[in-house]
């Protein structure tokens, strides 16, 4: 049986007193791990102890960086109801707790499946075939991205020069999101890709990069994407008051809308 | 001192083992507190619980319908930071939890202040005067919308054909909003606001009408609106797998982003 890293990295197990896991190398930017990752563990965990299939909407809080090691969850059954099940719960180290969520957890559709009434009044980003992208590397940009090592992410070219400090000047970042091992893209998987691309706003000429911290995290998974790299769009509109929204759009292979996802993000004080 | 309907009907009070409210008559949609109400009332609550003055991010789950009449609150603080404090809680009667709430409470800068590094790549909805709109009316379309008599909203002429039966083909809301009693509007309105329109959905021709259950709500505050009533526009341009969404961008008189807001919704199954 092949073994995938995502799966190992997002391992639950059962331990004396609830569910744990150990949070590996690798997953990380410049040494915390990647939102992303850290919301489909945290998913991961209250699937399991739901008993659902998969993350529906869900909602994280982030409250310290999480480093590799050892980490604890609690969870909790707010409602289990007929389509959904709501949970709450968080990712804890040493009595600290990490990251708070809450969710609905139910049964998805494969994509294309129950879709007798759906409407799209937008499209997949047009991207050049993948050879034709930048392929993010772990040494690219002002950030060591452990991420990139793991996860095959092609920029547009258009979207790429904020990884060499030639912003577009449009708060946008398209490209393509693969495994680098071939594991199938599933609803934790888009937890993954839809925080793991450089934020939108290194795009903006004005604004001062380098760490945007994520404060609230929030990803709607609308179906178990087709086989194949998804398309992904992000864009940051709006950046006021010291902070700024990052909204993104997930397409599968088949062309279908797969998650929706936006972030509240600080912007670092200058 | 001037008593404006809002205030009172998300007034929070200290009792013997906790915070309570009141929910009053008239601010529902056939009977039901409305969605935008209900994340305001909760808000107060936190807000209250935490001393930080208003909502920053503020994510609520709708376990049940809110009818008029008693309610207890539970807040827990996650954590007291500097420049935000992380708050969960939740809406309960009788036992029963109605509302999950997760958030993050600080102090918002009003409109136009800490803006030095802005970014708009977006602009306010395009509206005609309010005296060219139509006004959304309790007895307009398919639903008895108490709420309409607390708030005033005025609806584009070319969106207004959801609340007739004959919708625009775009999943689109634009119109003024302002409260009938000339209440200001501030970070707890944002999150009314949020909420009160006719649902964008209804513009969409191939989509069965009539009740869209909330499932999660998130709305970013951005700053304290100025005075004068708001222009807001909604958008669901994506229906998929019994799911939508529903994207709000609220703007203050003075041209600025005041709250980003969005939606998961469900389908009614037909």
């Amino acid at each position: 049986m092949t073994s995938f890293e995502f799966d190992e990295a997002i391992a639950v197990r059962q331990t004396g007193s609830g569910l744990g896991a150990v949070v590996p190398d690798g997953w990380d930017i410049n040494g915390n791990a990647n939102g992303g990752y850290i919301l489909a563990l945290g998913a991961n965990a209250l699937r399991t102890a739901c008993g659902r299939a998969q993350p529906i909407t869900i909602t994280a809080h982030y409250l310290a960086p999480v480093t590799p090691g050892p980490v604890t969850f609690n969870t909790e059954v707010v409602k289990a109801g007929k389509r959904l099940t709501t949970m709450a719960g968080s990712i804890e180290r040493d009595g600290r707790t990490l990251i708070r969520m809450l969710g609905a957890f139910g049964d998805l559709a494969p994509s294309g499946a129950d879709d007798d009434q759906a409407v799209y009044q937008g499209a997949p980003p047009d991207l050049p075939p993948i050879e034709q992208c930048e392929r993010r590397t772990p040494e690219g940009g002002s950030a060591v991205v452990g991420l990139a090592d793991r996860v095959q992410m092609h920029i547009h070219p258009e979207d790429a020069g904020a990884l060499h400090d030639r912003p577009s000047g449009i708060g946008q970042t398209r490209g393509w999101f693969d495994f680098h091992d071939g594991r199938p893209i599933d609803s934790l998987a888009l937890l993954l890709a839809a925080d793991s691309f450089p934020p939108a706003v290194f795009n903006l000429h004005e604004v001062v990069r380098g760490w945007v911290p994520t404060v609230e995290f929030t990803v709607h998974v609308r179906a178990v994407p087709a086989p194949g790299p998804l398309r992904c769009r992000f864009d940051t509109r709006y950046v006021s008051g010291g902070a700024l929204h990052e909204d993104g759009e997930l397409w599968d292979s088949s062309g279908r809308l797969v998650a929706l996802s936006r972030q509240y993000g600080l912007l670092a004080r200058v």
